[in-house]
């Protein structure tokens, strides 16, 4: 079958590979459609998860079942499928502790396009169907079933990590299509304010949509400062870091008040360490949590962020600026990610 | 001054008063507008209480400052101010450990008709201002500032308890405006499908609004075996109680799944004992946890609630459907919470 | 095989059954050494699970392993392995959700002697062998084995859902082997003052080496007079209850302080109802929270007691007090939990 | 009066100051007994806080009550009490939201011999006697009392900060008497495997008798590389960090397990930044939660701990290496801090 893959770092391509087979509780999957994510880009144009080599790419689909394993019980082939990007081997230790993202080791429970072949293929294998996949109800749209796979729940996930209160005053930094969704999630776990760091005009007006009340441009001057002077100088109960390099750590800490907590979704592909500011952070004493993590995955999951969209809590489909037909323009919405266009937030590719 | 007040179990009536006279730490307001709670109706005509003489009653209002002690510092004379219901004392252990609502002892931090003269006076003390009252800013109508001081915090407190998780499945038994506000502080806290329970059209609609999904009529069959049904006999991830009797309980557990939260905000006025129905609760180990609790108070709850109606997180004036205009109306609006006809959701008297 | 059995309700006996087998994932277990349980007594005698037919009773085991699936990794024959009373299915939602004592429906992670055959057998079946089973290391004995699959996680899980606090003052209503748990889990989870509630002359003394610093004998009086007199009326931050009869709940709610927790890990066996005082539980608003669970069971959880038994955070080998050497000792160590004398904690029956 | 003072950065001496005057909420207390702090000798010879001119020194005191406000009930002139360390203003937002050792702002709970004159002196003031001081009963020592002000407070804070679960195996980083109060705190929270990170033999001992079930000496190589090999190359469930530079987050990191936590409750004296190892936080997914935050104080707190050292949950007096006599020697019981001997873990100095 026909894939589109990381040939080596910064090289990418069309290769055959052969289709993959479903164990006793696996599924096989074809795509329906499909999106590229920026962390493809890193992964193939930094290097960040080091050298790959004729890995096929891709992480983010709504597909149709054509195989199940014996074991399977509640997913047929012709099925509507929503594939996580995050699908937890969930007979682990890790998972019985409540993190089946890092089930087996370390980030483990992410498999597509980083220790697995991805999604960008004619063919994809699930493991561990029954626990794995949500099916697409009829009242969900393909945009909205891929949209969920990554970027909803990755950004929920960083309103999650904040734990946020009522009322309390969030500052989401990076607006991209994950802190577009960390606005809406902080918007539906109870936030008040919200204050968008960014500076692209599609991305701004679409922060406003899912629920910034303030925009902060990064291009008028120091975060930190026009942050502080919007609080009248008391800061934000939470921050959300959603997009940015290490450096960003350091404007989380100065911003957030004693008793605050910085929620990282960011994946930071570069640099050794990430500075904590040590007079910001109270010499050690100021109860500013930092937490980062990777998001959750598999049914339960899935199903939770289908019902958001089924009773209208949030419209992930208007992250979804850029729509192809042809599974062969995979490559170019790969690209735009990369290039990121004034008016991009999100490409998708269906496949036919 | 005057006031209404009760008079003993079962009798109202207008009557004169002293003026109360503010401590160093306190403050002096007089109401721009009151609302009656149905917890008035309780403590008059039911006497849940137990005996009360000449208490003036009232609990909900925004009012102006006319007087503060010396010691006050954020408030003077001619702010308006949003005056919880509940007022604790800060300085107590109880407060240290995170229940102001019981300072002193259980339930003690609400004060205004309960063991102190409430608001429906021409003036009223309120006990450290600083720590307890908060501005009404400009851009929040009167009547969202009265509704703030009980029906949304009680309402949100609801949600609060229920500890609502992404995608939560929530039924909120009893639609009146605390109910209704238990729905709206689903919706801002995660929830996705909200079964509203209850039967009068005007609540019903206003269900709506505030983010029901479904409405269970009581009149058309068992409220249990109604939300099993709709459920797929699944059951409901939490149960929010904002009004019922005693019995409630059995339908509450029995609705609510392993792992499941009931909630309570309910004031019961009558009964011996609340029956936890034994098979339902797994005979003791089915996780199925029940906590009821009055609505914090304070002006951190309150400026963080007045953030919410400023942020359009939720509009708390669509509860209001009757504004009277005359300080006498206000025995006519607290019948009206005694008679609840069929279009009433809330009442509120404007003193002017 | 042999095995000994609840031929329905209130008759037990030895009765010949198939040796199970083991599916892929699963292992066949002989035992080393049994303990019955106060539950067999409910599920015989009282027919607190209705009817049952040549069901295997017992639920706590130490045992050797003697087959395992071929996809089984950790263990292999001969592998000595505490054998948790519940053995929940991983791949469930409800094991996504954290609450796998619940895995399929509401308790069924609890497998032996309830709806599966028992350990009281020459063999006996495990599922999931690799999640549930867990090593017994070397320095630790077979009776504090025996112990953690069932007394120890079920008391300990009583002070979990207490969520003890440092120095909370903690009331342990029934100090037979679970209660003699609680304590010792409230002590090691931070409770100052522990008050064991109780009578039998071999559990006070137990009771006060596991932490016990005050003994309540429910035969001086009320016990929750007795209790609040000792706080000098305030009462405790926490109730765990481990043994009584539906109305305890009455004293519980009682003795508890507002925002406190009644945790239960009691099994009712009888009555229609659970009472709730609706005075004392703050007419539904005084934040004393009220929750019951089955203990969780699984493999991290067996090691994790493991662990506290290695490093002498716990002893539980003092529970027992009367050892049976042969396999035929089990009926009287079960009848010793029926009639429970006066010098009982537990028995045991090594099967050799 | 007299005090002993820092007279600048590097420069101490006796100085006569006016004896306090105490508000209404106030108390004036003469020493019993104080202790040294390392903050102290940071405060001093490093200028951690920046200049001071004139401060008494000292946060460590039992003493006796001289003075008290009007409105203070509790307490009374002749009362023999616990000083905490941190004494927050109860009546401010902070406090409402539950971290009032950042009452007003950032750490400025803190206030003796940071902002205030300490309690080395002839008498001090404590503001809001009522909700700040705690009687200290007969039967606990004084030495005790003392050790509870701050470095039992602040050790069993770093082990509540860690959130210790049943059975978690924490690495106690830096064996001080902060960092074996942070043993003994993780062992009453459940712990099971507690390591500890030190050299001295006075304190290698003395962690032991705390709790710690393995010594890691850090003269033995790389930190990191022991534990892990300790571990099993597993890593710890959670870190609590009780002494270090800067540069010991790396080493925290690193050894932590995906979904631990790193909990800091050293004060870092010195550097920009404190660094965050970016592939050992998994690039920002890890779910390796970093949190620090100053001990909670206050009147509860100290009751609490005060009732563990009555129920034999923690016998702090071990603390007490070197006791004084007389007023005098406070001077050198500082520079025992600063030189910090053999056999030395905290001196005490009784004024009498």
């Amino acid at each position: 079958m026909k894939g589109f893959a990381m040939l080596g770092i910064g090289k990418v391509g069309w290769i055959e590979k052969e289709k993959p087979k479903a164990g006793p509780y696996d599924a096989i999957v074809k795509p329906i459609a499909v999106a590229p994510c920026t962390s493809d880009i890193h992964t193939v144009f930094e290097g960040a998860l080091g050298e790959r080599e004729d890995m096929l790419l891709g992480h983010e689909a709504v597909g149709e079942v054509v195989e199940v394993g014996s074991e399977v019980k509640d997913f047929k082939p012709g099925d509507r499928v929503v594939v996580p990007a995050i699908t937890p081997d969930w007979r682990t230790i890790e998972s019985q502790r409540g993190f089946s993202q890092h089930s087996g080791e370390m980030l483990a429970g992410w498999k597509f396009s980083n220790f697995k072949d991805g999604v960008f293929a004619e063919f994809f294998h699930v493991n561990d169907a029954d626990m794995n996949l949500a099916h697409l109800p009829d009242n969900v749209s393909v945009e909205a079933g891929v949209m969920i796979t990554d970027m909803v729940t990755t950004g929920f996930h960083g309103a999650e990590l904040a734990d946020i209160k009522l009322g309390d005053v969030v500052a989401v930094i990076g607006i991209g299509p994950v802190g577009l969704m960390a606005i809406a999630g902080a918007k539906i776990q109870g936030a008040g304010r919200i204050l968008g760091v960014g500076s692209r005009k599609a991305l701004v007006e679409a922060a406003k949509f899912y629920g910034a009340t303030d925009i902060v441009n990064y291009k008028n001057g120091p975060v930190d400062e026009q942050i502080m002077e919007l609080t009248n100088g008391k800061g934000v109960d939470k921050v959300i870091i959603a997009g940015a390099k290490p450096d960003i750590m350091k404007t989380a800490v100065k911003i957030v008040k004693p008793g605050g907590i910085v929620s990282n979704v960011n994946y930071y592909g570069e640099g050794d360490i990430i500075p904590i500011p040590r007079i910001e952070w109270g010499s050690g004493m100021a109860h500013k949590t930092i937490i980062g993590g990777l998001t959750p995955g598999g049914r339960d999951r899935m199903e939770r962020l289908i019902d958001l969209v089924i009773y209208n809590r949030v419209d992930p489909s208007k992250l979804v600026t850029h729509t192809f037909h042809g599974f062969d323009h995979i490559e170019e919405a790969l690209i735009m990610m990369k290039d990121k266009q004034e008016d991009l937030i999100k490409p998708i590719v269906f496949v036919e």
